[in-house]
């Protein structure tokens, strides 16, 4: 047989599908993988059954029209800069292809969301990681110092996520200002990865592209906040003028999202914003953490509670996620697949909360057995 | 701002696109892009529609078990060797990725599909094109000794497409046999595109894979098979043992495929194959094209009949597809969009009949009254 390449050979299974599948394989109780336990909203349904036989041909490349009008409605964009991807993970791959090549560096934070290395690496650019800061009693918080210090000639970008998962932090606006003055003293791209963008527990976070419109790329998600992560719609909120050249990119590598689910989220997206959808989510997935957190302070583990996403990070040394998940029944994302550059804190779980209150308080329950 | 990288700078808008804007623009008869005029089967709307709202979260990322078992059972394959993509595009750009990279030459057939030269090139490959032959009379044929000549030290792999777009062309066993006689003797991968592979007038098509499993990746498309090309459900059949790697590569692009999607496909295709359906609209393509053929020989064309695919290929000089948009109304896709390393056949015009027989009656009366 031919060779195949080592960039094919170094791919693998990512850890949320990893855990996702052992969970199956245990029974396990599902508190790992970043989806749902919740049905999307009625509004979302009903909007999908309809549009299915009626829009179920290609759309351009860049989207149906009335989705990337709805999306830049939501952001105080133009539409027209807006391009609809297969989900975030695409519109994040899209970017790294449009924005970074050989010889280029791009700045990343270390925990890092697992999907961005291997993006990196598939443009040919290297990643570099700065890593946060974990206090055991004050918990995360960025290290401007350091990632002014991780600035090199070859760096093309730097790529946050706010609401950060794992770590939950919102960056605040100071922090913000920070990395903008950063970028722009080295003329950097930002790719703000901002999924959980309606996901947050205290202010509402602010958005990159207010500080730096003219170079930030803010990608976002119907599936996060519809409660629909298998629809696969995402969305790319480009500097004016390069939706063209990200949309060409964008074309190569599904063409066009899926039209009758683009023509339901188009309609949905006023609809959740003007009828307090995402407040109620808020609200009840503020319960559910501290239904999580409380149960998980019981059992001896520190938590960091986050100010948005649907994640918790927490330190419980003794324990180890593969042994969870097939003793105890319990499924959660080791720490230390959030790490590659540096090292993990030594006994650091991402736990989710976006499962029913039944399964969280079952998964507390089976972790009270767990021998330590 | 930034520089922008090279390969996103030479990324535009695919002439598929663009050619439906420009249909839409000027009130155009739309016979380019692809897409079919009737809508998909109601077994595979009411499968969508009850999918919606039961199968709404992230699937594993080389797709759902019942889908890749139900593609499996329709190619003769294990379901474990299969990995669903985000349409046949993603499929191929994912091979693309995951078997040539830098240094690489990958071999295709001139006229090309317009996507494969830019994947090649985003993979960081040179694509290296050997024309068919184009005889007057006999039409298309595949010229062997080009394809033998052309394979170099760096050939890495041989892309195909059969039926082939735009040529109709449905390479005979003994042709293919030939070109798994070259792979073997170079050790090349076989990329098999064979999304019209339902779409045949005459003998059914031969899969590459039949004839060299352990080299071949065969292509599929759910939306070009169920006449819902905007679904984003498509699939790679894999030699064993490599679906693993492919949907770690994959994983990387979009994450998964539309789940509702996948969902309703894979209760639709043992449907669409025990039913009847694709010989019914095999049945009532071919009545399409004897239309569109006849018209176009009537007004002074060139007309190579396919043996698969939904598109025919004329020779008409001094018709330009530019200004047939413009002046007469009708949309189709000039040649030259297929041709990228040797001259496109004067005159050569790609025609779509997906479209309704209203559609393709209109487009020839526009067309009588072009100035010539």
């Amino acid at each position: 047989m031919p060779q195949l390449l080592s960039r094919a050979l170094a791919s693998q299974e990512s850890v949320f599908a990893r855990m996702s599948r052992l969970a199956a394989q245990y029974g396990a109780v599902n508190l790992g993988q970043g989806f749902p336990a919740d049905a999307p909203p009625d509004f979302l349904l009903d909007a999908a059954r309809r549009a299915v036989g009626t829009v179920d041909q290609y759309s351009a490349p860049a989207g149906l029209p009335a989705l990337r009008d709805a999306v830049g409605a939501d952001l105080g964009v133009d539409g027209a800069d807006v391009v609809i991807t297969c989900g975030a993970t695409e519109a994040l791959n899209v970017l790294a292809l449009s924005l970074y090549g050989p010889g280029d560096e791009v700045l990343m934070l270390e925990p890092v969301f697992d999907v961005y290395l291997p993006q990196a690496r598939l443009a040919g650019a290297d990643a570099v990681t700065v890593p946060m800061t974990l206090d055991p009693v004050g918990g995360w918080s960025l290290d401007l110092a350091a990632l002014r210090a991780a600035v090199t000639p070859r760096t093309r970008a730097l790529l946050l996520n706010s609401p950060f998962n794992p770590t939950g932090t919102v960056f605040s606006a100071a922090e913000l200002g920070e990395v903008v003055a950063l970028a722009r003293a080295h003329d950097l791209w930002i790719v703000s990865d901002e999924v959980y963008d309606e996901l947050y527990f205290g202010e509402r976070p602010v958005s990159l592209r207010s500080l730096a419109p003219e170079r930030t790329f803010t990608v976002g998600s119907a599936g996060k906040r519809l409660e629909a992560t298998g629809w696969r719609v995402g969305w790319i909120a480009c500097p004016p003028g390069l939706s063209g050249m990200v949309a060409g990119i964008r074309q190569q590598g599904s063409f066009c999202s899926p039209a009758p689910l683009q023509a339901a989220v188009a309609l949905s997206l006023p609809v959740a914003r003007d009828s307090g959808f995402y407040a109620g989510l808020r609200e009840e997935y503020a319960g559910r953490m501290a239904l999580l957190a409380g149960g998980l302070r019981d059992l001896g583990a520190t938590v960091y509670e986050p100010r948005g996403t649907y994640f918790l990070t927490a330190l419980r040394p003794g324990w180890s996620a593969e042994s969870l998940v097939e003793r105890a029944g319990v499924a959660v994302i080791p720490g230390e697949a959030f790490y590659a550059q540096h090292a993990a804190p030594p006994g650091l779980l991402r736990v989710a909360f976006c499962k029913s209150r039944d399964d969280i308080g079952r998964a507390l329950e089976r972790l009270t057995a767990v021998p330590t």
